[in-house]
């Protein structure tokens, strides 16, 4: 694993399971006044607030598909794994303000191991004013595996769904694309020079690359871009997070929406690292913008009669159009040519 | 796997993640007022009714932990995996309205496997009015994992937690204790006996113990005990569902309220096949009961001033009383001695 250890280590049937539950939640004390009941029961009690309604999300994170222990910090990979929920919730136009934790652990982890996640989880929970509700540990017999259920709230027939796309509406997207999945290939092949190396203090060179690499371990979500958005007074007709990646995002909202879309390829944001690591590894850039994944902006679609309100919220980009369904979804180049935008998928099986 | 599926199989590969999430959760229609928005989005969106509070709680299960394949059909695993999570809903003095649940499933199991165990959960959101709302299929390297998240209600202010039991308050449970870990010795004979036997076609022999295979197998959360204690006018004073085992539940409940407790040995109910297979394969009938688990019967405290009432229910049995917390949590046996109760805890790391 990324992290050393080499000051204390205890083995998790020292505490047993109730043991080990209570030492890793004690240090999240309840903050939201929705938060009637937290860890420690059958179920958490939540009192929804009059005029609101619930969100929730779920996520499973398996080691080998989902994360490699190998270069991921176990805080950072409790962070993240806390964050990609917050942003599902804020995707909805929500906030988020309660999450459970379950967390399956084989025997190569000891309980330092767990207070590093656990830690991660805590940090995200801090910066996002969530409280952590509920939590479980059992054991595996295979590999690390997190699953985390995230709560939130929204004012009642305020949130935005993926269907809700018009002809016409202008695509936006936050920030940029592609930076994690340039920050994942930059990892992956530090790893692989380390262990051609066989040098056990061999030292990655992440020099001009630490944007990249944030974004790959320490995704952030985006609740700047929806507090913006609701002070501008602007309430996308579409939203979701981009977590698979720009095209399959695009499909998702056009096939939900029963819509088509024309997104440019030259209004599409990306960092000059990303641009620089996809030289580097002799990768096409636009591909990893439209197919890397786990960026975790946000993509919405607006009523062309705010545009000029858009153009003034920094960190938002027009990137294209909502046409009638019949056209399709399909990418402009830079020399006007049009592509269909067809998601990646995913070819985990 | 417990199932023969020679008619059909389907690779995964060949729906792709999106269509075969579609393809699982197409068949689950929302039937509660409270389901807003389903599968599909980022979230799910949830009503929850004025003067109510949600509840929520989660289970993970980890294949080789939690289950095995080799004699657990896949359509029961579904069926208890989300059983299990009502049972806990239940078990607040609430009611189960919404689950999501995600699987993560390696390259060994087909479409039609995963349709197995979807088919289980939607017996049972049919049997007890619950909607799924969330949904997702990821690839896992190792085993199958099954993570699900329930959402119910209560009324505002009544939930039942574990911490408000007083002395001299009755402890019941309903139901009886130690057949579900009965069936699973059982079960696991049955796969030792098949195993050396060699013979492909091997039919395990089930007769006169169908009842302890199937509250291993196809275990029910006691919805019917809690409206029979709600129209009794009885409101326990502290509550939880019998899932590690009658110890394990007996001290959260001391530790959770600050209070002792007694139980007579002989009060504890016992169904007589678990009695027969217990003197089959030679074990101790009383620590089955009380540690058995998977029994997902109801233990709780009522002010002794609901005797009479409680003695009217049938299905739930008193077995002690709850005592001031320096005289610790004991069992009284048959001759009259007392032995402090301990949780077996659980040694599966």
């Amino acid at each position: 694993m990324a992290e050393n250890n080499k000051e204390k280590v205890t083995e998790i049937s020292q505490l047993g399971e109730f043991g080990l539950i209570d030492h890793l939640t004690k240090d999240f004390p309840l903050k939201n006044e929705s938060s009637v009941l937290g860890v420690g029961d059958d179920a958490a009690i939540i009192d929804v607030p009059e005029g609101k309604e619930a969100l929730v999300t779920t996520d499973l994170l398996l080691e080998g598909i989902h994360f490699d222990v190998r270069y991921v910090p176990l805080k950072h990979l409790g962070y993240k794994a806390a964050v990609v929920n917050f942003s599902d919730v804020y995707a909805m136009n929500g906030t988020p303000k309660q999450i459970t934790v379950s967390l399956g652990v084989s025997s190569r982890f000891t309980v330092e191991h767990i207070e590093q996640i656990y830690a991660g989880i805590r940090l995200a929970c801090e910066n996002y004013g969530v409280d952590l509700v509920g939590g479980d540990t059992s054991a595996s017999q295979t590999g690390l595996v997190i699953s985390i259920t995230c709560l939130g709230e929204v004012e009642k027939g305020k949130a935005v769904k993926r269907s809700g796309a018009k002809e016409t509406d202008l695509i936006c997207v936050s920030g940029d694309l592609g930076a994690a999945y340039m920050g994942l290939q930059l990892l992956e092949r530090e790893n692989q020079v380390a262990a051609q190396s066989g040098d056990p203090n061999f030292q990655p060179n992440f020099a001009g690359k630490e944007y990249i690499l944030e974004r790959q371990l320490k995704p952030e979500a985006r609740k700047d871009i929806i507090e913006k958005l609701n002070a501008a007074g602007i309430i996308p007709t579409s939203m979701m997070d981009v977590s698979d990646g720009l095209s399959s995002e695009l499909l998702h909202i056009c096939k939900s929406s029963d819509v088509g879309c024309r997104v440019y390829e030259d209004r599409i944001p990306i960092d000059y690292q990303t641009a620089v690591m996809a030289e580097e590894l002799n990768m096409n850039l636009v591909t990893a913008a439209m197919n890397g994944g786990e960026d975790y902006e946000l993509l919405f679609t607006v009523p062309l009669t705010d545009k000029d309100k858009i153009e003034k919220i920094e960190g938002v980009k027009m990137i294209g159009y909502i046409t009638k369904p019949s056209l399709g979804a399909a990418l402009i180049t830079r020399d006007g040519q049009e592509f269909p935008i067809k998601a990646q998928g995913w070819q985990a099986f």
